[in-house]
């Protein structure tokens, strides 16, 4: 049998990553049985296990894709830039209402809590490292803290998540995030 | 057999509405099995599902309870008053995670969408016409319309749910608050 290779195998991951994103989306967490999983890629639930030891694993891999996204993001154009970008393209982070699903289990299991968590972390670090370079710039409002500044933005992000993932309208969110925007910056 | 008096009744009916909080706060939504209900009330399942059709119902009047007694506080002192409630005694509010659980409900199940719905836009109301009023005495800033900061307002409350529900620091939330008080308010 010759071997795989590391392009394949790359590959495949990307597969399986992609078609469990769907697969959460649709179901949700506790309904992504190992069943749709595999029919969402396609493929075995050896092939799917092969590469990711646990539906767990497979979706702390799936949100570490997309704290890296988010946080390049972040790094460039701000965490509001984040939240402009779930606007435009909702349909890209549909899969985000997993996030609220898995409350109880960040509660309840130290250990995804701890992983979970480390993603957040990396995306408070970079928006807290912008912030920072705003504030020495003077573009940055002076009278609050950058550490509550990077927390309101936190916040802000979850309710954003919130509000998506319930489906609610989105109509005035464009002009909410503006508002946003103009409360970390410099009075003019 | 002598008839039930109406205080019995409602004095019943709260005993089951304070057991199911704690047991949704414990269990959540799907975790809040009618044996935990019946063990949370001390009652059987035939008295707690006279007063409520279903677990559906019984977690509605909850959510309908909450959404009374925030928009009581919010017509009053401002929807920034209910957060800094939240914040001061978070053990009250701590079967809210349940809210972020029941998001593929909202989803999947119309009618369900629709009783909750009717939840949230009575806090909205009463917090609009609060803004309204600001606005014609002048405190409001002038240059965002009040259904932009409504909503604003709105997805702050979500953030916060998230974070607290998920057990993150609130350090920083006073801080917060403060800033987004400050961001609906009229230039001094």
């Amino acid at each position: 049998m010759p071997r795989v290779s590391d392009d394949r195998l790359a590959a495949r991951r990307r597969e399986i990553l992609d078609g469990a994103r769907h697969c959460f989306a649709e179901y949700g967490y506790d309904g992504a049985t190992v069943k749709r999983l595999e029919e969402a890629t396609a493929l075995s639930r050896g092939a799917i296990f092969h590469h990711f030891k646990d539906k767990e694993a497979l979706f702390l891999a799936l949100a570490r894709e997309d704290a890296e996204r988010m946080a390049d993001v972040a790094a460039e154009e701000g965490l509001v830039q984040v939240m402009r970008d779930m606007l435009a393209r909702p349909k890209d982070f549909d899969w985000l209402g997993t996030r609220l699903e898995i409350v109880r289990k960040i509660r309840s299991d130290p250990a995804f809590a701890h992983a979970w968590a480390a993603h957040n972390d990396d995306l408070e670090a970079v928006t807290l490292a912008r912030l920072e370079r705003k504030r020495k710039d003077g573009s940055l409002r002076k009278d609050v803290p950058t550490e509550v500044l990077v927390t309101y933005l936190d916040l802000v992000l979850d309710g954003l998540i919130t509000r998506l993932a319930t489906g609610q309208s989105t109509d005035d969110l464009h002009a909410v995030l503006d508002l946003v925007e103009a409360s970390v910056r410099a009075a003019e």
